[in-house]
């Protein structure tokens, strides 16, 4: 997530979705993020009224629209595209900002789910929502390779699984082992 | 996780693994574990003096030990083993936990990686530990169905990916889905 982001309101969001890459939504203190964010303390209640929830909702939101151009990023350089041509360009992006992060940092859905699926209804529908932003463009892309609509909706979330349950391992090992392994696995699988 | 634990230490150790399965690690009160296991206030610095990280790092172990157990389970009662047939047995586990306690827990090694790998060294080495501890017997279970001891390792790391990873969307959408989907489409690439 190398996004630069302009005014305070931007910053907060931005460093609060790193925060829950790092450590989830529970330890993502606001005063934290505000100062990360190099942006007055009283921008928090000015811009997030609804407070916490509201800016772990936005930053999920920024999250799966920040996955969702990376997804597009990589089919506009992609030669000759095949569903596991996307999926591996997709896995090496997260492997690149595990070894450059030294493994700091996981996805940010993740972070928000495992803390608030079962505790904070806004946050866990915000999770959702971003999974679907970052899933459509993989979708449409795969439609775009020849799949049908409902294989292409599959094997979309077959990448997702994937990828989400191989940073929790990578993260866990400090190794990126897992994440190429997915993609070597399932390459199979999205090329059939 | 339906194991019935007996004595304080153990019933502790139990409802702090559910709490993490719940909302992570940092969301996990001390107090609220040790009335949840009806143990007396005393027990947890009598118990385990290395305050909340042994804690956490014993119930991470308490829930790969747990894990391996259920594998093993499932070995016992399978006809015609086969990679498949395995990799959907553990599905299935999941997905009548996540449906008779509507979404409430997850997996314990996820909270704590999510919230821990970068905050947290001990924990994050208690989940690299359990993750071991859980992938031993399906790798033993897959060299005793013909696989090479490699291409064993390399499977039981694809199912832990799949399922850690479906895991995090079945809570965020509350749907099991991405389980079926994951168990279906990982199938081919087991049993090949």
């Amino acid at each position: 997530m190398r996004a630069a982001p302009r005014g305070h309101r931007e910053r907060i969001v931005y460093e609060t979705a790193q925060q829950l890459r790092r450590a989830g939504v529970t330890a993502t203190g606001l005063r934290h993020v505000v100062a990360l964010a190099d942006a007055p303390r009283g921008s928090l209640q000015h811009y997030f009224p609804g407070g916490k929830d509201q800016l772990v909702a936005e930053a999920l939101q920024w999250s799966g629209t920040w996955a969702a151009d990376r997804v597009r990023h990589h089919l506009e350089g992609m030669w000759q595209p095949r569903p596991s041509r996307l999926f591996a360009a997709m896995v090496d992006d997260w492997s690149a900002d595990l070894r450059t992060r030294d493994f700091e940092r996981g996805c940010p859905v993740a972070g928000a789910v495992v803390d608030c699926a079962d505790t904070n209804e806004a946050v866990r529908e915000a999770a959702a929502d971003a999974l679907d932003t970052w899933r459509e463009p993989i979708t449409e892309a795969l439609v775009g390779m020849g799949r049908t609509r409902r294989r292409a909706e599959t094997l979309s979330t077959l990448m997702l699984c994937g990828l989400e349950g191989a940073l929790v391992l990578a993260r866990a090992e400090r190794d990126t082992a897992p994440l190429r392994l997915v993609a070597r696995e399932l390459a199979p699988v999205l090329d059939a």
